[in-house]
């Protein structure tokens, strides 16, 4: 079997998402407009997928991502210029209200007597000021559209979607960025092999075998968006094997960026890898205790990398 | 190797919680202070388990729970008069701020301008009335000191800390209640057994070979909480098998009560099932439309039966 065969060839074996033809109408007129508007486009995949073990789902296979990369990533898109596609996780974070997810609204708010009798609820004091900020960024961006939230749960969802997604961005060629942020499963059991109801504990210890999901990259690069600007990430344990493993999928797939990150210091240090050159982008130990997010200077020097691109490909 | 070194076996293969020993203190002066007010406690889990497949978590098996169930039980539980310690998976719903679970706060609040120059923020109209009534609640609860909630992840810390709230909640005899909700996975890979680094995909196709995990409610009925009224759930997709589980599981394990459901149907209907009798306890479509919840009708049902269960204990 040839290897584009492959990648087709897991479509049939996945489930198609639920209102997808929606959806994709969504993902189109927003590529569209911004077309018509000659804008850069970005899309940002956060979070991560899941990987059914039962048709009828109980039980899943999911990692540990909550979409902070990804969410962050895309507020400084957007505070860059980009108009943004974020595709992301079900209840994972997002641009703006991740500032605020550990909290509850209850927590946030209080009731307060202003006048005898009259009863308002007032945001507390002590969470005014950057509520007030990000509910302005939220809203200016709002209002120009620049912005499109799309979800997703399982790596079915994910692949339908990031297709789809690619597909409408052909049409804009170099002006494209992929951000691929989401941590997609490498695993997954074809929907013909799962049981229907929920697997029994009687029937004693469970083995599970799980096929290797095709690297997506490929088909990608190659053929839904040969002139995008595409940028993947590596997320490893052992940095022992992360330059090696970067390189290696510069070789293969033929894209532009590889974001390399280490589990333990991905907060603080990233390192760009690409087919001529490695560079560290990383925050001091000062500025992380200020609050100042890697992503600031990842989006900048990401930015810099496609605009050098978009004039090669230009001139 | 008999049974219960079985049960003992498991605490030796899995990690200890972080802040264990804090977290038992707390759970410790909670009990012990309704104890001196002689209140009844109940002890609700809620949210789903988290099964780890590399030691330094990057994969894990979970299951699709949110804690719907037990967040609105919670709730039923404190309007009834019991303290209640809640034990949830984190991220999961929690008790009245549940309500605003799909809401961000950027959604909830505005930028309103009262008098020149001067911006404010307000909760929208639409909100005021449910955040006001779900605050003045969570208010009272929190004056009372009735709640107190405990997080967990894995299935280790969901163990460990079900252990520690068993012995903790003995020493009040018969006014426990232990309502178990949470959903914990059936299988798991001892600690011994796990690979350390994130699972490499070019190895291949994926063999996962998961230990099964003992039934705790035998050593819970049995040896931690003999004197306390036990409620377990069972939720299947297939109902055919739902009543003969039930059924069983009174046998094996010697505890009060079974409540019963149908993953497509548990928040309309479920089944009481007890020694000597079968119940369905339900709500009308009228009343779903409404907005009645299933759970108001469940807790008094339960505080009915755990009470003539301490008239029993007590003539």
């Amino acid at each position: 079997m040839a290897e584009h065969d492959k990648w087709d060839d897991i479509f049939t074996r996945i489930a198609v998402p639920e209102q997808f033809d929606e959806t994709k109408s969504r993902i189109n007129s927003f590529i569209d407009s911004h077309k018509a508007l000659g804008k850069d486009v970005v899309l940002v995949t956060s979070g991560g997928t899941t990987v059914p073990l039962e048709s009828r789902t109980v039980r899943f296979i999911d990692n540990f991502s909550v979409g902070t990369r990804g969410s962050s990533s895309a507020e400084y898109f957007l505070q860059h210029g980009y108009a943004v596609l974020f595709l992301h996780r079900s209840r994972s974070l997002k641009p703006f209200s991740r500032h605020f997810s550990r909290l509850s609204v209850l927590d946030l708010i209080e009731i307060s007597c202003t006048h005898a009798d009259l009863e308002t609820l007032t945001v507390k004091d002590c969470y005014r000021a950057k509520i007030k900020k990000q509910l302005s960024l939220y809203e200016s961006v709002r209002q120009s559209g620049s912005l499109l939230c799309v979800e997703f749960t399982s790596l079915a969802d994910y692949l339908y979607l990031l297709r789809a997604s690619c597909q409408a961005l052909h049409s804009i060629g170099p002006k494209a960025v992929l951000y691929l942020a989401a941590a997609v499963s490498d695993f997954y059991i074809p929907k013909n092999e799962m049981p229907e109801h929920k697997i029994q504990s009687s029937d004693g210890a469970l083995q599970l075998s799980l096929q290797l999901v095709p690297k997506m990259l490929k088909p990608l690069v190659k053929d839904w968006v040969p002139s995008a600007f595409v940028v993947s990430f590596k997320l490893e344990t052992d940095e022992q094997i992360l330059v090696k493993k970067s390189k290696d999928s510069l070789t293969k797939y033929q894209h532009q960026l590889v974001i390399a990150n280490v589990l333990d210091t991905r907060k603080q240090k990233v390192l760009f890898v690409s087919r001529l050159s490695e560079e560290f982008v990383s925050i001091s130990s000062e500025e992380m205790a200020a609050g100042i997010e890697i992503e600031s200077k990842i989006i900048p020097a990401v930015k810099q990398r496609h605009h050098e691109f978009l004039n090669q490909r230009q001139s």
